[in-house]
Order: structure tokens, then C-alpha cells, then sequence
């Protein structure tokens, strides 16, 4: 039975996630996308699917009954997400963690005062793995928790590798360090710096005729990006690196370790390994979607983030249903 | 700053975990231990805890914000939690899985009427696991979810052994298969009967001149609780017993493979490893005692489960903290 009404607003690859995650969701439909880039400039993988100017929001509301951004955290969310709270109930993946508290802010401030619910900082980091983080610190309240990203593609990383002189293109992984997860594991609580838990690989196509060994020396001395990490560099061709580096995986561990009592050690420990990063983020997405509806529909308006959403708000299942099967 | 009043009704080894978990929380206090033994009886971990017989509860009404109950499932918990929902906040661990929907419904019709809020079904399974059960479903739709246990002592399968002719003392371990669950992860969505998930490993005190290759058969054949299971027996002495098989681990793992668009696989994995089942379970069930009072003031009334709770009510946490420190 489909009862949650949802549009898209932008469709990149988090876009085309949310349009593939709807399609498995039998209670939520989408309605439209919408895009600066209007109907001629959008290819929805339904090709069915209503594409309208961004524009033309305004008509909609009323028929939708949440809008899910799908825009960039840098220059889009910030404007966005307050601009559409106004008229909708909105969902968001703003991930850059500093400027959080001041994005929440913002848009409580536009939610509250249209009445309307607004999820920021969806996805699973901020999202799933913010969620893991304050269950394992409020259950075992002595104790450290670690995150360890990866094995995944880092945008910024690679980004700063193509601006060095000489790179044609380039991609780059960050990879935890299966030691250091193990030293959490053991109970020790390790102090780690970002550097001690992460590996970085970079794949580089080098401009023909390039000084490789002298782009691979400026990369590993980067500072901030790689000096004080162990860095790989590997020189592939552009057909190699078009054929074994398109995929968008990601993951990562959300590790507490803590102790009760005399000297009992806890280990709790979530992991997630994602063949698609945006389609997964996606999948998280159009969860919240379905829990802002429904937190909506009982007067929870204003801001809010996973961490304010019950469990069985995101399930499509009748809440007896879950105390029966998943309990 | 102390502000969540909390009583305890029972004390063996759950009672005592809550009682320790308490002393790690600078918002809880707790007020009284409740025991059928009376103060006689039971000797608390700090010999300053007040302890009263259970009769004399009912001149704690208004003085004790939420009651932990740590009695047993199969006898205690069925009558004691509606009984104490009439006048208190409520949490218990009733953990009969298909007992739920019926405890749920008892439960709750007392606690509607008395407008107090109970928890029921806290710990770790049910409770943080079901928990990502709803929540990995509820992203992946499209998948399959696999919860295996251990290694943990199964009460039930230690019970059984140690009615076996000969046998004086017996201890049973369950073991999730390392090689099942690399099945699992691998997003072949194999279909796993409990029996291929996991082994059991049997460590026995046989009495002096006993049969022990008889012993080991009927163990091993035991209809319903090893006779489908891969089980290993071992004799050892008393004084080994007593040595290395006191402790109380436990734990386990939920994995769910999924699949969004075309074939992208991801895997969504959740354990736990704990040195002591009943202190960590005591651990869950004192930061759903705080959400519980939260939930009671946010006029959330009835029976509840861990579903129903946002991760932020369960955390000491300030939420604005909760956004900087761990979102």
C-alpha cells in the first residue's frame, strides 16, 4: 500500500540512489524529480519518472510529503535544506561534521516556524554509525569508541593527487589498519591518531612523459592529505584505471570497547562494507524519509537527526509485526 | 548532577550487574534493592544500598522514578512486570522470544491504565539486536538477516547434560561456525538452519567410575539439543571446572546481506563480545531505564521496546552534545 508520497531534489549519483532505493520500498512512491538542469538534462532510470525544474517546487506543495536532498554538503545543503524547509518536510546527508551544529540551527529555526520536520545528516556517517556511537557510549559508559573508514574512495584525496603536476587522473583509497582495530578489539584502549588507524593507496594515470617518481614524492609529502600517513602509489593507464576503478565502494567500524564492574572487557561492534557508497547512503535516505512522515503526522517538527528517530519508525513493518519477527 | 531515581527488583546476577552499571552513571541514583529474601538475604555490592523485603515496595511510590526488574523470564518476569506497572516505571529482560507478543499485551494494557511507562524485552537479544535487526532491514529491504550466538553458555544445554546419568557436573558452550558466517558476508543468502550456524562444545564432570564413552553418546544423540549439532565433549575435573568455567561470556553477531540496483552487495554486520553476559545485559537495561523516564515525561505511556526508543533518550548526553561530539 503506498501512502508516502516523495521527491528528489538534485540527481547525481546520491539521486539515482534514491530513485533505485524507492523502487523497493512497496509504501513510499516518488512523485518527481527536481533539478536545475530540468527535464532535458536528467535521465531518471525510470525513464516514466516526472523530472521537473527546480523551479517549479512550489506547485508541488501539498502532493508530496517529503523531499529528500540530494545535493552536496559543501555549497547546496547549506542553502537548500532551510530554503525547502520552509514548504516541505525535508531529509538531508549534510556530512560535514564541524559545521553541523550550525546547520541544525539554521534549519530548526525554518522548521519550527513552518511547522515542518526536518532530518539533517542522514546516510551512515553522519547517520548509522552517529547512531552506533551514542548506543555503545550510553550503554557502556566507560569505555572509548573508535571509527574506521574504508576500504573506500576519499573525493578530497583524490581531488588533491589531480592537482599535482603531471597527474592526468587519479583515485584514492583510504583503508583501515586491520592491526590497529584488533589493539581496540583487545580491550586496550589505544590512544590512535587518524594516521595510526588508516592506510592510503592511490591509483595515479600519469600525463605522458611525466617525472613519476617525482609526482609520487610530491603526493606522499602532501601535508595534511598524506605526510603523515603510509602512503602507496601506483602508476596504472587510463584504460586501467576505467575498468578496475569506477566503483564507488565504501564502509567502515563503528569499535567500543568497555568495561563493567571488576575488569570485565565489552566489545561492540559495527561494521558496514557497501559495494555502492551512494546507494547505500540512499537506502538510509529513504528510511529516514519514512520515519519523518511519520514523526511529522505526530507533531515532531523542526530539525532533527537520527538520533531522535525510534527504530521502528524507519521499518515499513506494523510494529506488532516487528515485536513478533524481529524482537 | 543526579536526577533518575531507580529501584531494583531482584538480585541475583542481573540485579547485581544493575547495580554496578548504576555506580558508572552520575544521573542515576539508585534507591533499593527489593528482594523476597529481605535485607538478610541479600548482600549488595556496596554494603550502603538499602535493601527491603518486596512487600514493602509499595511505600516507594513516588520516591523511585523507574524499577529494573531482574527476575527470570520462564516464572518471575510474566507476573511481576504487569504487577509493578500498575504503580512504577518499568523495565524488564523478559526474553522468551515467542512469548513477546503476549507479555507485550499484558503489559501493556496494565501500564495504559495506570499511565505509567514500561520497557519490556531490554538487553541484548532480544533488545541492541533486534534493534539492528529493524534498523538493517528497514535500509536494506532486499536481503536476508542472520543472527548467530555466542560464544556463550547455554543455561538450557548446561541443564540438560547435567541430567544425564553419570554426569555430576556439565557446562555447555555454544559457537557460532567462523565458516557460516563467512557464507553469510559473502551476500550469497544462504539458507542456514541453527544447527549449520553453529557448534557446541560440552565440558563435563563425570561422576567417580562412571561410563564416560556412554556419557559422550548420550549426549551427543540427545534429541532437540545436540543430536542435529556438530558437539564435542570434554571430561575434565571438578577443579578445572571451578577454574576456567566461572565466567559468564557471551555475545554474538547480526548480519544482513543486502542488495540495492543492479547487483551491489552490502553488508550490514552487528557483535557483540562480552566477558560477562549479566553485567552487560544490566548495562542495557540501565540506559533504557533512563530513556523509559524520558519517555514518562514525554507522556509516552504503555508498554514500550527498545523499538520504540531514540538512541538520544538513552544517552547521558546532552542532545546539542550529542550533535558536536558524536553525529
Amino acid at each position: 500500500m503506498v501512502n508516502i508520497r516523495v521527491g528528489i531534489i538534485g540527481y547525481g549519483n546520491l539521486g539515482r540512489g534514491v530513485e533505485i532505493a524507492l523502487q523497493a520500498q512497496a509504501d513510499m512512491e516518488l512523485v518527481a524529480i527536481f533539478s536545475r538542469r530540468g527535464p532535458a538534462g536528467v535521465s531518471p532510470v525510470d525513464a516514466e519518472v516526472k523530472v521537473e525544474y527546480l523551479d517549479a517546487i512550489s506547485a508541488y506543495q501539498g502532493r508530496i510529503d517529503v523531499m529528500i536532498l540530494c545535493g552536496g554538503s559543501a555549497t547546496d545543503l547549506p542553502e537548500q535544506t532551510p530554503a525547502f524547509a520552509k514548504y516541505f518536510n525535508v531529509v538531508d546527508s549534510f556530512d560535514n561534521h564541524s559545521q553541523i551544529p550550525a546547520h541544525y540551527s539554521k534549519v530548526d529555526e525554518v522548521a519550527q516556524a513552518a511547522g515542518t520536520t526536518a532530518v539533517i545528516s542522514g546516510g551512515w556517517d553522519p547517520g548509522l554509525f552517529s547512531l552506533q556511537r551514542v548506543l555503545a557510549e550510553a550503554v557502556l559508559p566507560k569505555g572509548a569508541t573508535y571509527t574506521f573508514w574504508g576500504k573506500g574512495i576519499s573525493q578530497g584525496h583524490s581531488d588533491a593527487v589531480r592537482r599535482v603536476e603531471g597527474v592526468k587522473d587519479a583515485i584514492q583509497y583510504t583503508i583501515p589498519i586491520e592491526e590497529a582495530m584488533d589493539r581496540v578489539r583487545s580491550g586496550s584502549q589505544p590512544e590512535l591518531a587518524t594516521a595510526e588507524k588508516h592506510l592510503r593507496e592511490v591509483y595515479v594515470v600519469a600525463e605522458a612523459g611525466a617525472d613519476q617518481a617525482k609526482i609520487e614524492e610530491t603526493i606522499v609529502n602532501m601535508p595534511g592529505y598524506f605526510a603523515d600517513y603510509h602512503t602507496t602509489v601506483h602508476f596504472i593507464d587510463e584504460a586501467t584505471l576505467q575498468a578496475e576503478h569506477q566503483a564507488m565502494p565504501h564502509g567502515g567500524f563503528v569499535i567500543r570497547s568497555g568495561e563493567t564492574g571488576a575488569g570485565h572487557q565489552h566489545v561492540y561492534e559495527f561494521s558496514l562494507a557497501l559495494d555502492s557508497n551512494p546507494e547505500f547512503t540512499a537506502s538510509a535516505l529513504v528510511a529516514i524519509a519514512r520515519a519523518n512522515v511519520r514523526m511529522h503526522a505526530m507533531g515532531l517538527t523542526g530539525a532533527k537527526t537520527i538520533l531522535d528517530i525510534a527504530p521502528a519508525w524507519l521499518s515499513h513493518k506494523d510494529p506488532a509485526d516487528l515485536r513478533r519477527e524481529d524482537l
